[in-house]
Formats: structure tokens, C-alpha cells, sequence
């Protein structure tokens, strides 16, 4: 028997996205998000959610570009400060000791710590609501530390050890056990 | 150092959503997506992608709501299925063995077997390419099953057991031990 909890925004698990841009000084900033996720193969494309009240909302409606960065599990400290602080009072790169990487593909910033980025070009941009903006861009390239890497020269998620979010309970959770091969458990018997 | 792998479609990890809809004769369909999640606190709406191929896209373009269900690990098997066949082939609770149920609150079924539902109106639709059309839900009500509540009322994500998919490897991956409290691990020291 199900039970109505009324009108909320809940999913689990939600991913751990770290999202860079520049300011029009090229100033580098990072937000924490846990909305957002892969929404077009073709062309390949990450929508994000900012807060109109952000930093990252300003940089990325001028500068029309931004990285999507996932962290390793052992940067959970670091993406969890950049969650909680804001780029319009220091830059979160020189807090974390963290270090910024021009992107030669778009013009935004990406974490060279983290092992796993997408280059992101604004393609489309709506207004979800009064306060959020949604952006959507197109993947322009895909760059990773070459030790996350498995044979077929793709990121392993064994290796890159993702983690994700319930925002519920308000904690950071592993990526844990295999369960299934998909496509392949759910075949008709 | 980073390499370059190319513009791609990916994140790690995914949820794992199965999207709920009917068609105008009043047949429910499901389909399986990992691309999706929450994109706005006010009002709490939930973003969705559909190839413009699927029976989804029919539906929800004419019945303009949807719900999403997260399976349980338990679930498995019946959600992995519901991802590889076609709504326009079979009807697939018939063929799983699973309820359909009609919301009391928007004009599409919910899986009574599944433990976490969430219940959208669409209030924007949003074409990304040529194939893929975005729809996002205002999220009217959100049930679950009393044995996943937790004390505050709200699903626990230890009794959800929700699960995840990794696009790459293409393989479904447990919800993993605890990590860090979150607005907690990074507060500065």
C-alpha cells in the first residue's frame, strides 16, 4: 500500500556533478550539483540546473560553455566544500588548492585533480522556473586520466569510483557491488 | 595527464528510472531510463528525455504527464526487460506480471510493485534534437511504500535499494556503503 508524501523533489540516488565556468574576468568557479545527467547521444549532450542567484549561472549565460567534473570518492571533502560555499565570495580553486585547466575545446575551466571531465558548448538555455535555469550542451570532447581507463580506452567505473547523493538523508553514498549485466538479465527466458 | 576520448554521451553513474504513461486508449507503458532526475526545487519537477521512436513520446506528448518509478535491486531483472522491448510490440506489465495502477493525481499509471513513485504534470517540453524530446514534470505527488520510510517520513534510501547503471560498461551497479554526510564532510576546518 502506497503512501502519499506530497509534493516533493526526490530522487535516489542523484549523481555527484561538479560544474566549472569562468567569469568575464576569467576567474574560475565550481559548483557541487547533484541534478543534471546525460539528456541526447546525438550530438551527446549534459543538461545542468543552475540557481539564478549563482555565480555559475552568471558565468555560464555569458560565457556560454561549462565542464561537467565527476569526482573519485577520495575528493568527497573537496566536492562537498564546493557545495556548500560560494564562488562570489573566493575562488574555491585557490581554497582546495585545486587547480584549473583552460580547456582548449570550450571556454570554461576543468579540475585537473578529478579523473573524469566533459567539455560542455551551451546549445540551449530555458527557464525552468523564476529561480532556475536549465543549460544544455553539447559534449564536445570527453577527457580522462589515463589510469581510469580500461581496455576499450573508456572510463571504468571501478577505477573512476563515482560516488552518488541522496538528498533525503543529506549523505554521499559508494558506488556499490556489481548487480547485473543490462541488456542481457532482463532477455525473455 | 588527461587524454582526449572524443565527444561522448557519458556520466558515471546513472539512475535507473522507469518512466510511466498511457496511450490514448488508456494502455499503460513503461520504459526504462538512466537519463533523467530532478531539475527544480519550486516548483519540485523532474526532468525526462525521449527518443521521438518510442511509444513514451507518443503518449506523453498527448497525455502530457508521466510518472517515475525506481526499482528496487529486486527489481532487477523486470526493469532491465522493460528497457531492451518495446511498448509498441506488447504490453509490457502483461508480459512482467506487473500492476499497473492509475494516479489519483495525473493522467498516467505507476507500477504498484515499485516502491518510490513520483507523479508529473508537464509543464514545459523541450525538443533537443532531431530525435530526443526533454519533457519536464512538475512532480504533483510522490508515494512509496510504508516499509521504505524511514522516522522522518521520507523514503530511506537503505530500504529503497535503489540501483544504478554505468552507460559504459553497460552494467547495474548496488547503491554502495555510506561515504560522507554531506553539508558536513567539507565545512571548513
Amino acid at each position: 500500500m502506497k503512501v502519499s508524501i506530497g509534493a516533493q523533489p526526490f530522487i535516489q540516488p542523484l549523481p555527484v556533478l561538479v560544474i566549472g565556468s569562468y567569469d568575464q574576468n576569467g576567474t574560475p568557479n565550481i559548483m557541487t550539483a547533484g541534478w543534471g545527467g546525460i539528456c541526447c547521444r546525438v550530438p551527446p549532450c549534459a543538461a545542468i540546473y543552475t540557481a539564478k542567484s549563482t555565480r555559475t549561472y552568471e558565468n555560464i549565460m555569458a560565457s556560454q560553455a561549462f565542464t561537467v567534473n565527476i569526482p573519485s570518492i577520495s575528493f568527497v571533502e573537496e566536492t562537498d566544500y564546493v557545495g556548500i560555499y560560494s564562488g562570489k565570495n573566493e575562488n574555491k580553486f585557490e581554497s582546495l588548492g585545486l587547480t584549473p585547466v583552460r580547456s582548449q575545446t570550450v571556454n570554461a575551466p576543468y579540475i585537473a585533480e578529478f579523473p573524469f571531465i566533459l567539455e560542455c558548448k551551451v546549445i540551449h538555455s530555458y527557464e525552468i522556473s523564476l529561480r532556475t535555469q536549465q543549460f544544455i550542451g553539447e559534449i564536445v570532447d570527453l577527457k580522462a586520466e589515463e589510469e581510469i581507463l580500461g581496455e576499450d580506452r573508456l572510463p571504468d567505473i571501478r577505477k573512476v569510483q563515482p560516488f552518488v547523493y541522496d538528498d533525503i538523508g543529506k549523505n554521499y553514498y559508494k558506488t556499490g557491488e556489481l548487480l547485473a549485466k543490462a541488456f542481457s538479465i532482463g532477455r525473455k527466458k
